[in-house]
């Protein structure tokens, strides 16, 4: 049955001219757009995909965010992971329902929000980063969107090894994930995946190289370009900007081979 | 505790020359390949990620084959829907464990396995497909790779409407996906999102002019162009060929805008 | 023998943070930038390549311009057509050295710029505009780059026609060049080649079908996209922004189909 | 005047299916084809753009090959330099009409046919290769062209230096073009342009240092990416393969810098 809109949900505005808010959704509250006042109790109890009237009466969609959404909605003290990265690490790694995932560092948690997302009901997430304040950071996003459940955080650097064994994934944001590697291998049961995000080929190289040292296979370097198009009768065309690059992403499969 | 490999198990094999092979394992079979006989027995009971030797002695990793897998080896009666777009689809449209989801068509199933892993383990998927051949040719993929319970088949013309109501997420994978517009948006519960892919310009055109007259927002259409880099100490760049289209993918969500 | 800078000269000056400033010298006369002042008199006899000191002692070198750098400095009134997409046009086309060029309309006139380069030093491009204001622009634009000699400028809509017969190129960047398709027919020789520029598919698929119609082969739909690289020892990636589309280009030659 | 086929002068042919053919015209000779047989006779002293037909009455275009034809019909012994990035070559060093040019190393003389077209009809082109083999075919592949007139050929390595002083532009097509930076310094002029072409990243890297090293400004490294769109009636998309990459492109200007 359709979900009616709650005090405490988070939900986004879309406005008329396509711009979005995320809120969380308060009693007595009023969100202030460049179409004039939004009240929060005109919200309370309407179902998602509803109207509700800016006080200059314009019309606002109201949305239950999607992943997405809160990916690029997260309070950022990084660089994220886009989603059109996180896409294909989810569908490269075959991240699901019920995985156990070590993710290292915490960035500013949009890609945790992605891996928490595959693994509900009931798989883990555990989040490293030698960092507190982008743990925390990371962690109050996650916690927001409502997949606080789902993830640990531990504060360690990444040389001194993750606690978990036999993982199923395990994603590298580091800028030298070849430190990682030998913790990741320890970590993965065979078979398992390892992916990593970075924005130089230099990078790309020496992790590609500790990859094959430390015996995976299946070791792939893509880059994802994302291309929007502007589709109106009569005059479709792609956009005229677009994100360049963002990063390569590497991926690699634990194997389990004979000791020598 | 890691999985021991079983009769009846579908495993990945990964030759030294990066050649992959979905097989099923069987007791006293056999697997030909470039390099000898494989025998099946040697497989059983076996870790994945460990090492099976063929009758040359070249030694095949045994891996759990991903989604990404499954979607590349599923027998086509149809073009695919490829893991690169699939990514897109699954975070664009928040795709998530317990929801529930229509396609249509049916197409080779590819994007149900995609679809089906993604709603695991309490979700639904919906298949509709006028023709019954390229249903039961999607349902044997879907069955054959393990995810037949989240999944239901229908033959039946997009045009006569689909049974189910409040649905998350609507796929539309037809060459006139206009003509689904209104049964999608029977189906779909209020901020409920529709995808499409559509390999020309003009039907993304048709499309979006139907769904804007049907009162859908956040209208966006994108492409995914993924570029394969060949990493080597001291000599990485992207491969020589790639890819240059498969298809745009288009996404918009239901507003429950009210009757005039 | 090197060529000294002398008083009317335009020359390119090339800060030390990799601004550039396209200049013409005059006597007496000072140049501000965000490093202070450059004189005029401290360049005149001095030798390209060299350098030439703002008044807070930063460094910059004299160039003389390439035609990029004059396209890109055009006074623009309009979109100009990009060296990238100017550069594929002289190769597909083969303009060079002698040829007779019909170019519609004058846009900004750096297109006009490239082809007369590339027509030098006895050949001619007849540029037509049906807009007085943005013809005596590209003509005045041309002037400056010193091409004037090798360009005629005329007033008229496309549907008049062109007075020329037997040209090699017609170039035609106007927002509805089908309209121009039997003027070019009229225009060129037999094996001659049109070449246009558009924005959106919707154009490209009516200008293809003109051009189908009018009995030309060849035809040829082509997009550049052009990727930036950010080469630094140890940390090299493509740039994270991008022009994701100016233009598709179009091609066809003329041939002499006998009269039915 | 139309200028009429005649003995002696190459021809580009395109069948009604659009594969095209260039041969050199010569009398009593025929030509095969899918299609039957072509008689050269039937050609001599038609226009271009007008049609042979063939043994079976297949209607074949006689075109006059473009700068772009002949450079994709060169007899390869290399990988040749592709008319996408001639084209940026040319318009980023803004090679022209009398210009001198020095290259090094010859490939298959793809590019120094684009070279020589644009500096016709009274510069100058000096090609270098150590390989003899390299160079001679090349060589015949421009007179082949009719552009031997523009040319001069010398077996050298690169490091042995150019003979040629205050040249416009050096082209290095060698796999370790900073071994040339030296003798490209010695041989340009102060504002002259260094064009190089290079299949990796690790190359770009290394020679855009030995670049800065030499004082080089404007340094700048870039890739083509060329789409082709099938443009039809109602069904008009991108085609489905594209060359992913040949190679980057980067490009500096000489400046003279003062004696430490």
């Amino acid at each position: 049955m359709p979900k009616q809109i709650a005090v405490g949900d988070q939900i986004l505005l879309c406005s008329p001219d396509r711009k979005t808010f995320l809120i969380t959704v308060a009693t007595d509250r009023t969100f202030s757009t460049h179409h004039g006042q939004l009240l929060h109790n005109d919200m309370i109890g309407k179902l998602y995909g509803e109207i509700v009237h800016s006080s200059t009466g314009q019309p606002y969609v109201m949305l239950d965010p999607t992943l997405e959404d809160r990916m690029m909605k997260v309070k950022r003290l990084t660089q994220i992971i886009y989603p059109k990265d996180a896409g294909l690490i989810l569908i490269k790694t075959g991240i699901g329902s019920g995985m156990r995932v070590v993710e290292c560092g915490a960035g500013s948690g949009a890609s945790t929000l992605a891996l928490a997302h595959a693994v509900a009901p009931n798989g883990r997430v555990y989040v490293y980063d030698r960092e507190e304040r982008f743990l925390r950071n990371a962690q109050a996003n996650i916690e927001r969107a409502g997949y606080g459940h789902l993830v640990e955080f531990k504060v360690r650097d990444v040389v001194e090894g993750f606690d978990e064994r036999d993982v199923d994934v395990v994603l590298l944001d580091l800028p030298s994930p070849w430190e990682g590697v030998e913790a990741a291998t320890r970590a993965l049961r065979g078979g398992g995946r390892l992916a990593s995000i970075l924005p130089t080929y230099n990078q790309v190289e020496r992790l590609v190289e500790a990859l094959e040292a430390a015996g995976f296979v299946m070791i792939e370097t893509l880059e994802v370009l994302l291309r929007h198009i502007l589709a109106r009768p009569g005059k479709t065309r792609p956009f005229e900007r677009m994100i360049g690059h963002t990063g390569f992403l590497i991926f690699g499969r634990k194997a389990l081979w004979p000791s020598p």
